[in-house]
């Protein structure tokens, strides 16, 4: 198949690209000692998945225990719900997954940790508990010091629950300019002194589990982490090259999208909200959705559920309805979301066709 | 079933709500001598479609021939594909589709047009057509005026289409305020002068198609108008409360989620841009992206993936993880397209269990 029997719009993956990129982190990890567990949130392809682990990965991240078992197939040797599950569904989920596969589960109170507890003794199994420390994004997790100390005590006292060690994310560090370097200072220093207050009770943690794609390659400046759990980095996307993580050339992911209409001043295509998802840039004001690949001048600036708006900003009109597209998103997570299956390609060639198997995986 | 039973995060729709915009539109349609053919695009269940069809709608709209073929089950007396069907894909599924239902498309141009008419010449069928005029929105559509004339003139030698009259969307007027209502004044200049142009050709459109849920109410005011196209009446939303066009008792649809985390200052909650889209309001510069029922002062001003945050803004902090809100949200057609069932309720009970049969259909 070539890339002209794809209908638009359409994900495509270039399959070289993506080799590069999961290669090039699963060189880093080795050479530095770190476990890497990709959150499989981006791509909810198990046999994706399954490529990360043939090159290292210790294990995978999901969000989610439907979107957990929905990559069952891609034989994780070990699983992570970076989520709280509260609910007594998606607890009898999470019995499920672990007994399937071994499980660990981050979450930040005893009221979150006390029914999962209940529901693994009740089994007859144990589950792996990480406490989540808040490092600055202000989302979930506790406090560094005291309370990451009195949550770790409070899970130990669970029979049903095994305590395993230590999670952050580092959500707020969107790209390493000055304020970024500022920032990732007080997250050495967090980590440093929660370690040290759990080790100062002879509470070793086996695992340090943190990191996202923007931070990937500082990684190894934090002393205390261990484990790294990036998702975005498989594919990267406008926001990766932005926070300087990568080169344009590293995005694997586009969208190929029709020209549907045009005017003097611009062309309508048959992507917008619901193709692409209305995610703005994380680490700017500027309000596009895309880059269009081969032409810098255009400018993709506002969306509907199914027509992209681009503006022609002083390029000349060449364009004509049929014409094809390949845009570059600005978040490839919720955009792979939004599609059934997605094409991997090598030039012209489409090479391989994926079912986005964890798509819409709500609960 | 009971509400408790229901995992989150989840769409409900209080159907006794539904019902009532449903008879409404239905009664105002019927009162003026309007067509009504609801945009499925909002619900994309074929449950529903039947229903508004029961109710007197003369067919329905579609944006693409995916979706229209997910909603066949419906048995729509007549269907509109309401969007430039470009690409030989989508121009097979547009003759699969017209082999099986009375179908008809809206378009812009002469290039989009001729490969239709070829295809239905070559399958012996005629497809309907309709002149896709812009009035303001700046998507699709020829300008009012001679280019409208100019294009309805194209269709009309192109053997295979049978050009049956107009469509536009007045998708830039977003509320009735003063700046609203002139718009709404030169929407109908623009109708006057484009129908009478055609008219003195002798071209009478059978169809003039267009509108909007927030002008709905309006539609009788817009003297060429024959056939209305609101896809969000059948649930509303906050953009619809915002528009002037419901009052909030009209939401049908809530997000019922869990709260994952609290600190002093907030909750998370199990719903992000995966539940509920990234949309903000479309007429509002706040940055909220849905409103808490019950809960005025709380204010959801930020998700990621799968978090929602919302800041207690002087509220008492009463909440604790495990405890479930409903959240009524910006944009409720591109936060069905996120999940893949959705559960009609009244009251506790919950009433039906709708898959979305035509969400994702991307093509």
């Amino acid at each position: 198949m070539r890339l002209s029997d794809i209908d638009t719009p359409a994900v495509l993956i270039d399959t070289a690209v993506m080799e590069r990129n999961l290669a090039r982190a699963a060189e880093y990890a080795r050479e530095h000692g770190l476990r890497l567990r990709p959150h499989i949130k981006t791509h909810k392809i198990p046999a994706l998945a399954r490529r990360q682990i043939e090159l290292g990965a210790c294990g995978i991240t999901c969000a989610k225990t439907t979107e957990a078992l929905a990559m069952l197939s891609c034989e994780p040797p070990d699983l992570l719900i970076a989520y709280p599950v509260i609910g007594a569904q998606k607890i009898a989920r999470l019995i499920e997954l672990a007994r399937r596969a071994p499980v660990t589960v981050s979450l930040d109170s005893v009221d979150a940790a006390r029914p999962i507890a209940e529901a693994a003794r009740a089994a007859g199994i144990e589950i792996g508990v990480l406490a989540e420390m808040d490092v600055g994004l202000r989302r979930v997790g506790v406090p560094p010091g005291e309370p990451v100390l009195d949550l770790v005590l409070a899970l130990l006292r669970l029979n049903g629950l095994r305590w395993r060690g230590l999670a952050f994310y580092p959500g707020h560090i969107k790209t390493l300019d000055e304020s970024g370097r500022a920032q990732l200072g007080s997250l050495r220093e967090a980590l440093w002194s929660a370690v040290s207050l759990l080790k100062e009770r002879g509470l070793a943690p086996e695992i340090v589990s943190g990191g996202s794609t923007p931070l990937l390659w500082e990684s190894h400046t934090l002393p205390e982490l261990n484990e790294i759990r990036p998702g975005t980095y498989i594919f990267n996307d406008r926001n990766t090259v932005l926070s300087g993580a990568c080169a344009p050339a590293d995005c694997a992911a586009t969208v190929l999208v029709t020209v549907v209409s045009t005017a003097p001043d611009r062309i309508i295509i048959d992507g917008g909200s619901k193709t692409f998802s209305s995610d703005r840039l994380a680490s700017s004001s500027e309000a596009t959705f895309g880059e269009v690949v081969g032409h810098p001048l255009l400018r993709f600036h506002k969306m509907n559920e199914e027509h992209g708006f681009i503006s022609l900003n002083g390029a000349p009109q060449s364009f004509r309805p049929g014409d094809r597209l390949r845009i570059v998103p600005n978040h490839i997570c919720v955009a792979m979301n939004l599609h059934e299956r997605v094409y991997g390609i090598q030039g012209d060639e489409v090479t391989a066709e994926w079912r986005v198997e964890a798509r819409g995986k709500l609960q």
